[in-house]
């Protein structure tokens, strides 16, 4: 089975429970609570955390709430990030704040939000033990603590002219990588894991969230507009700090920095500006050196997975990050 | 000891807590975060969850990040509602978005939201027992649900013609009562209460917070404005429907009725104007009618507060109880 195909069967039942949770009994609040919610995803978060459990010899069924809690989470920070970044389309289909203005937008992300601790703490009814629901609830609220600060500070970032390379990766591990870790981690405690798997998991992780992060910045780069459904070289005119960003100004000299300074971040930059700064940061080896990391955090993932026993799910597992790895949007 | 003093007394700390739980321990972000925090505020939510603790024959110092969490919450709220309001002030201090932007708004309300979950997970440190811990998470979360569910419906009812009073005693029982609730009956189970006392304490929750809405909007129209900080019969002109407002409109005849829809929602009545409609719903017994509704409300949550021993903590509550009857601001 193709790792898309064992995403789609692994999360099946799961918007079901995702609305169940959502929703309040209230028509008209309904309505624009599920908006995001059957708007779709690659539902990668409940995925990890369905397999994880899977991969510790945990029941699948009993971790959907978990499942639909970290999806139920993602939803809502993409609901507050279209009103931040004023985007009117998301997936194909009208943003929540398009619809009904900014201030519903806020509140349905408060309510989706309430909603995901309301689907973990939900796990209890399956019958897994308190202080297992407890750890999870823990990892939850701290991964959603990383996530406000990770986006908080990539705000501040913006504003900054000379930005660390170790203080972007730690902003990206909080904004995109915690949940991403805490999908996986809470998979693994549900599932009944022990100590040292839910250690081992973590890293798993928190590799991938990195990666996954990093991949977009690449994508952004060098992808096909068509396939990823937005502009290349958007992250270039909005001045956006990736590794390669960070790489390129770092290494750069001469002429070359000037002309890099000059156009990253200059948001009526012309197609042909973007193409000289990539093609100045691709002889820099910016892209190869983002491209390496890649590769040695989705080598991490897949050598921390040693924790548990061969199993369909640990080969799905790897096949998540190889996919985080080679996808092309 | 009056009830001011009290509040205060069982709060020292209390900040100090919330700052804890709430500082992520960057510079540029904390600075942000705690703005609304240190600007202060009533605290009886936090107050009350202590004194239903001790009411009980709890540890009030274990209690303590279970108070922050409440408080933690409902300042998320208020930042929240700032941005949806565009009040640019806020306990005679500048808000959040009004000093860093409404994404910073956004972000600094999410991020206090889930401090407030931190701070609550926090009360496994002090020995309370797992199963506790996670009643009192399970309270925090229904009542979080209960307050987004009762804001959207506010903002959906400013655009109905007809609203039951029924709709609205619902709507305010969610968007203000349910963390009032909530904070009791947290405080009753951390500090061990049995079912029964858990029950009465929700009772005593419930019709305080139902109160302390309706003493809201009769202060708005009766008030002295110096006390209140704001314009008095603001919900007038704002079209607001309060208990009172939707009497009048249930009883008044003839021209009254009419020279009531003209004038309630009118933004830019005139003083005379604002007057002439609380003349007429002084006439109708509109504020009388509330003022009945608000007494039985506080005389059913003293009865409720029976399920406890008599003690200083439930003279207290019962003092609260009162001064939500008689403030006057």
């Amino acid at each position: 089975m193709d790792i898309k195909a064992a995403i789609k069967q692994r999360c099946a039942g799961l918007e079901e429970v995702m609305r169940d949770f959502a929703m309040v009994g209230d028509e008209d609040i309904d309505k624009m609570i599920l908006h995001p919610i059957v708007a779709g995803g690659k539902r990668i978060r409940p995925a990890l955390a369905i397999l994880a459990c899977e991969a510790v010899g945990g029941d699948p069924k009993k971790v959907l709430p978990a499942a639909a809690s970290v999806e139920l989470l993602h939803t809502f920070t993409l609901v507050h990030d279209d009103i931040m970044d004023k985007d009117n389309e998301r997936r194909g289909k009208p943003t929540v704040h398009s619809l009904w203005g900014e201030d519903i937008g806020i509140l349905v992300g408060d309510a989706l939000y309430s909603s995901a601790f309301k689907a973990l703490s939900g796990l209890r009814a399956t019958g897994i033990d308190d202080s297992r629901v407890l750890d999870c609830l823990e990892a939850l609220i701290e991964a959603n603590d990383m996530v406000h600060q990770g986006q908080i500070k990539d705000m501040i970032f913006e504003e900054r002219e000379n930005v660390a390379e170790d203080e972007y990766l730690d902003m990206i591990a909080k904004k995109t990588g915690a949940l991403i870790e805490a999908s996986v981690k809470i998979g693994c405690i549900a599932g009944g894991g022990s100590k040292e798997q839910v250690e081992g998991f973590k890293t798993y992780g928190k590799n991938c969230g990195l990666a996954f992060q990093i991949k977009d910045d690449i994508l952004d780069l060098i992808a096909n507009g068509d396939d990823l459904g937005k502009p290349v070289g958007s992250d270039i005119r909005s001045g956006k700090k990736t590794i390669m960003v960070l790489h390129a100004l770092r290494t750069a000299e001469g002429e070359d920095i000037r002309t890099l300074k000059n156009i990253i971040g200059k948001e009526d930059a012309t197609d042909e500006e973007v193409d000289k700064a990539l093609t100045i940061m691709k002889a820099l080896g910016s892209i190869d050196y983002a491209q390496r990391m890649l590769k040695d955090l989705i080598d991490g993932a897949n050598s921390s997975l040693k924790v548990v026993e061969d199993s369909e799910a640990k080969d799905h597992l790897g096949g998540i990050a190889d996919y985080i790895l080679e996808r092309k949007k």
